[in-house]
């Protein structure tokens, strides 16, 4: 059994997180097209299964691919996701295009994997933030109903891309003798084009742009995938995203209260034992720690101290496999064609 | 009138900082002593009084000290702050020794000045993290009655003094060439001194040490100096304690309910009069902004969209200013000798 596979972003850093896993994963390829803007298009790039030409998206014909794994932004996914639908395709789409369409199942490896059976050919992967928290959430939720979340994000600017990157280096190479005066605010602006601020050295606590009530996208995605991933319409979520100067790894620090109380010694216990989830008691979690690997990384799980009987955690997760590239393969994987 | 002033700790972070602050609001000094262990003794460190030297602490004669500013960490408060107000001194201690003493006050300049009155020789200077989210919460607390509170904190490396800012400085050095590396989780571990992970492109999602229930030390001051300070003994507090990789300047995520509901408009107004206070409302405030800043910024203040009535918002400040130098400079100022 082999699937012919499109890989619609291919060029991007998730696209390419992607090529890595797929080879890792011994994914059952049949034949791999890769796809891009045709800025990236006529490009080579070297694969497990050998080299293959980036074709421009513009101009692909859908024809004969079974699995689409888009990551090549919202506006590309509108523009071709329904017409490799057309085409036959299974479309796992990476952008926040179509999830929260109620006919699109928003699909979290290990967590809600039913609702896969659904699909009428397009699947929503959900946003890479929503995706590292459901991982920690949804088994606590499962077990003891939960009923609010206070979520709190670390995210890298391998969130916003490669240019996320390689923003983030620039600035640290411009400040680079500049780190005294950092210290008492004398500082040149860098100049930024990804961020509406500097990311070097600072924390920017605007992730996404600003949409209702002061709440950004990102925001709104917290709030809402996590509401149709756990099925709970009525989920009370108080959402903040901040940026950090961290290249790979998205962070979280989450207060919850559920149905019933639950202590730290429980929680651990259906933490440890779900899939995709490491729990590290001795040494916390990192970014740095969470970089390169698929599992979430769950710490710091403490009983609420103010209001009792809720659970505060820490979970970090690579944003680039689990909270994009993975979960479309695990998607991939477990789709019955 | 001028006040004979020592300040301990002369030569860390926060005693240049209080330097720097003294000679800014021309503070009325009239002997300046620079005092601090040992190893610092017999510097020559130049002031806007000129060039003073450094005494040995352990050996300092407090006689004729009026006012001594304590920022040499709790044990040497400890040793010596109670000889100094034997002395006759007014001791305005800036480590977490005697904050939770309920003889001494703990006081925020522009929070509860009150306090002060009830001194008995001592004062306690609050922890630097709590000192910035006080700036933001007391004015809506007085305006509506805090009732609960989530903070989760983005703590940067100078609240460790010097050795936290070198830390961080050798690491984003040594990963200079090995950046693609890092999203890879293919990076050689830099080693560490001051913190328990590497601090470098990373986030560290404990700051302080585990005390009791698995909270660190950090945390606990942030639930029990909010208590004090705010006259709230059984306020609901979850805390989160964070180290980011950022000179200067800590940040607060916190969302807080009240005894009634409060919305954005009565919430920025409330925080625009605030004194120390400044609401930016078109360009969310980052640590670099408040880096070398007296005031304390706010930003990003939403109603909650969760549990109704409650506002979410950001503070950063300077912790080498308001969240300890400038604070216990203020308090000095505002003694009545």
């Amino acid at each position: 059994m082999s699937i012919d596979l499109a890989l619609v972003g291919a060029t991007g850093a998730v696209g390419r997180t992607a090529l890595d896993i797929l080879a890792e994963r011994d994914f059952p390829i049949g034949r791999l097209r890769l796809m891009a803007s045709a800025r990236s298009a006529g490009k080579k790039v070297s694969t497990a299964w050998g080299k293959v030409e980036v074709e421009d998206l513009d101009e692909a014909d859908p024809g004969g691919v079974e699995v689409a794994i888009f990551s090549a932004g919202a506006s590309r996914s509108e523009a071709h996701g329904p017409r490799f639908v057309e085409a036959g395709a299974v479309v796992i789409d990476n952008s926040s295009c179509f999830r929260m369409d109620p006919r699109v199942p928003l699909v979290v490896a290990d967590v809600n994997d039913h609702a896969l059976e659904s699909h009428e050919g397009l699947i929503a992967n959900p946003n890479c933030t929503t995706m590292v928290l459901m991982m920690a959430v949804a088994p606590l939720h499962r077990a003891a109903g939960l009923r609010s979340m206070v979520a709190t994000s670390y995210q890298s600017v391998s969130g916003s891309g490669q240019k996320g990157m390689a923003e983030l280096s620039d600035q640290i190479e411009q400040f680079r003798d500049d780190q005294p005066a950092l210290a008492q605010g004398r500082w040149t602006d860098p100049g930024t084009e990804v961020y509406s601020r500097p990311i070097g050295f600072n924390v920017l606590p605007l992730a996404g742009s600003e949409t209702r009530r002061g709440y950004t996208d990102e925001e709104w995605k917290l709030v809402n995938e996590s509401r149709k991933i756990l099925d709970l319409p009525g989920l009370a979520v108080e959402p903040t995203c901040v940026r950090v100067p961290v290249m790979v790894g998205h962070g979280l620090a989450a207060s919850m209260w559920f149905d019933r109380p639950l202590d730290r010694s429980e929680a651990v216990r259906i933490l440890s034992a779900a899939p995709g989830v490491e729990v590290w008691e001795d040494i916390p979690p990192t970014p740095l720690d969470s970089a390169g690997r698929d599992r979430t990384l769950v710490g710091r799980v403490r009983e609420t101290v103010g209001a009792p009987g809720g659970i505060n955690l820490w979970a970090v997760g690579d944003n680039l496999r689990k909270g994009a590239a993975l979960n479309t393969i695990q998607l991939a994987e477990r789709l019955k064609l």
